[in-house]
């Protein structure tokens, strides 16, 4: 489209929804999100606008029970059947990398728009499918892959000034947010709290995903793709798992004012790319810092537009299926996002600078100890505990100034050393 | 378009939007806000898919002396002029209904797509100008008139399950959460942390339009319309100014863990539609409550997607430039927002039901006259301070669980009858 010579007719017909009657899908996965699609489709129908008609469903075994009524589902365990029902959107939800990622290429090579939920996918397979999606040139849409209820990936798409971002801090995986909230909030410990995620539905028979951080790591590298176009691998992110955190760790941090949550912080605002994907101490002052339970939420560094925060469910087969018909319906328009170019990531660092909160435990460690030392080697504190004696171990807790990390911990070797104690750190966000 | 037959490469077409090579736009009006846009299309020309040019610009004195340097700008005087120089899309920054009414309208019919920042005029002519945009088949664009630095309206707009909402609570007036907050932080008075306002530039020389409550009841409209497609006339709306709000209220709003802002809040999940504009108790665990200064934000509640929360910068010509220049871009795709059908509004009624806030002040109150009499008439409380005796005169404040509005103003018109002493209560967010 030339802007010179505008057809508001023409326009108006894209304007005009209603215009649409029917969008076919194939749905590429039945289980709970695959699931709440299909229900959602037909509850909403008096929202959307259009009927959105399930044309095929692709699944592994027809006859495992679900928990909706199938019977008027086309059901196929042929991707090809599925595919040649003609969508004219395609809806992956089966999550993991193949067959999602032949199926999805195959779909974007016929000129069929494709919508996905798959942060793994994304994560790992991102420049293959935008090029497929690129050269075929039909939308590929992924808005429910981050923060699944909140819509924000599109609209910086689409807006090239609010998109000038330099890098973003959020809490990105609802699972271990639930854990560290519960922590905080009752005094749990962490297995009790990730039982507790477990009976609420939060957290999966196996949570090691969510707990080690790999889903964050995934979403973090979909979001350096759509905000600057970087193609960096998650193994090249500093990751760590929220196992470590100690109910007694986040006592100290409400005592400090804070909270430990887990976060992904980037910053490519210098010639590096600083990111971290793990728990945070996060200042009370923050409105990450009220980000509880399964919510999620991302503070994005702009340009042009200050700090950007937008925060809602996270995950959850409902919002989720919701987000996925809404790019559906996107999908179905014209004027979709238009992708970043690919860019080379630059060098990827770990977080280097910023203000540190610190566990200290050992046999004999006496109040000023740690502090004198750390003064003495121009280590500034604003936070220290009294020491913590439980079971025959010392534990002591502190909050650092700003200072470099290669500093911070030849400092905290050195501690070490002298004292034999050993030191946990985690960054803080303020 | 029919979905039906999709076209990949006439998709292609309107995705790549490199096939725009210049977007001329005419701007009206050259205040702070137009001086940043015609100062920011030429620093962010390597960000913008196209380059904007600034075809003609309406002002009403070019001998005016403005922060920047207007020698290349095409200013006239001459409305006619500013429209007949074809502009791809018309810019109102005038501000104010006329003459921007007229020419907005004017530039619709003409098939120009039009972008403002302009709430007032969208406020008290929404219906009228929504229908030319519609009849012409242009768009209308206007994500800086609300929450000027953060894209969420055009989102929403082309999305409906997210646009399903039934309410919303936010702080959309940057100058008087800015006197609130250095009240709460400072324990400055109503004067003195409105003039610090106006000496940071927060604030105009006349700050009445913002400290009485009709820009963010302006606000309340042009959400209202967009989310749910009511036209409400601003006078409808429950409005009361933040000058009564004292600095002990907010010691002792502290004191109860929550803090007093400008809040605007709107539900039609009933059959009526609840709305009031003015200072609320924002409870200290509530996202909201860390909105500060100048930020502005807004929490919606979704039928399907649970409650999304967005903020950011609310005002200043800088992130209002860098919105409207992302709709000037947006305008000049197809696919544009989807117009909410206009619906006669519900009865439009003021917050019945909730928790409350109250300052009691006489000369001669007792500890306990308000909490038993209260309690004799079925009114609850979660918080009593002491009573708080300066100058002669006793206050003391409270804080209710959740009653009916009509039940507590009979039991303070009681009490006030008993005791003499005035009350002063504002709604409670949780």
């Amino acid at each position: 489209m030339t802007i010179a010579a505008p057809a508001p007719r023409a326009q108006h017909s894209t304007i005009d929804s209603t215009a649409v009657r029917e969008i076919r899908v194939a749905v590429l996965g039945l289980g709970q999100v695959g699931s709440a699609i299909a229900t959602l489709a037909a509850r909403a129908a008096g929202t959307l606008p259009a009927n959105v008609h399930v044309a095929a469903v692709l699944v592994r075994d027809p006859q495992k029970p679900r928990g909706i009524d199938t019977a008027a589902l086309p059901m196929t365990t042929d991707p090809r059947t599925a595919l040649a029902s003609k969508p004219d959107v395609l809806i992956e939800v089966l999550g993991g990398i193949e067959p999602a990622r032949t199926l999805v290429i195959e779909a974007l090579n016929a000129g069929i728009p494709a919508v996905t939920a798959n942060k793994t996918l994304l994560a790992y397979c991102g420049s293959e499918l935008f090029a497929a999606a690129a050269a075929a040139g039909v939308p590929l849409l992924y808005e429910a892959s981050v923060l699944a209820g909140v819509p924000f990936l599109g609209t910086l798409g689409r807006r090239p000034l609010a998109r000038s971002v330099t890098g973003f801090r959020g809490i990105l995986n609802g699972t271990s947010n639930f854990v560290l909230t519960r922590m905080a909030r009752d005094g749990a410990g962490f297995d009790e709290a990730l039982a507790s995620a477990q009976r609420a539905g939060f957290a999966e028979p196996d949570p090691s995903k969510d707990i080690e951080g790999d889903d964050a790591v995934e979403k973090l590298c979909v979001l350096l793709r759509h905000l600057a176009g970087f193609d960096v691998h998650p193994s090249q992110i500093d990751k760590t798992g929220i196992a470590g955190v100690k109910g007694r760790d986040q006592q100290h941090a409400t005592a400090f004012g804070g909270t430990v949550r887990p976060v992904v912080v980037a910053d490519w605002s210098e010639p590096a790319l600083a990111a971290y994907a793990g728990p945070a101490y996060v200042e009370g002052t923050t409105a990450l810092s009220r980000v509880d339970g399964v919510q999620n939420a991302i503070a994005l560094t702009t340009r042009w537009s200050g700090e950007l925060f937008f925060s809602g469910p996270g995950a959850g087969p409902a919002v989720t299926a919701a987000t996925v018909l809404d790019d559906v319906v996107e999908a179905s328009r014209k004027g979709q996002t238009v992708p970043v170019e690919s860019q080379p990531a630059p060098p990827v660092t770990s977080l280097n600078d910023g203000a540190w909160f610190i566990r200290l435990t050992s046999t004999s460690l006496g109040e000023a100890d740690a502090p004198s030392l750390l003064a003495s080697l121009g280590i500034r504190l604003r936070g220290v505990s009294h020491i913590d004696a439980r079971c025959g171990r010392h534990s002591q807790w502190l909050l650092t100034h700003p200072c470099a990390r290669v500093h911070l911990d030849a400092a905290l070797d050195l501690l070490s050393a002298k004292t034999g104690c050993g030191a946990w750190r985690i960054p803080v966000l303020e």
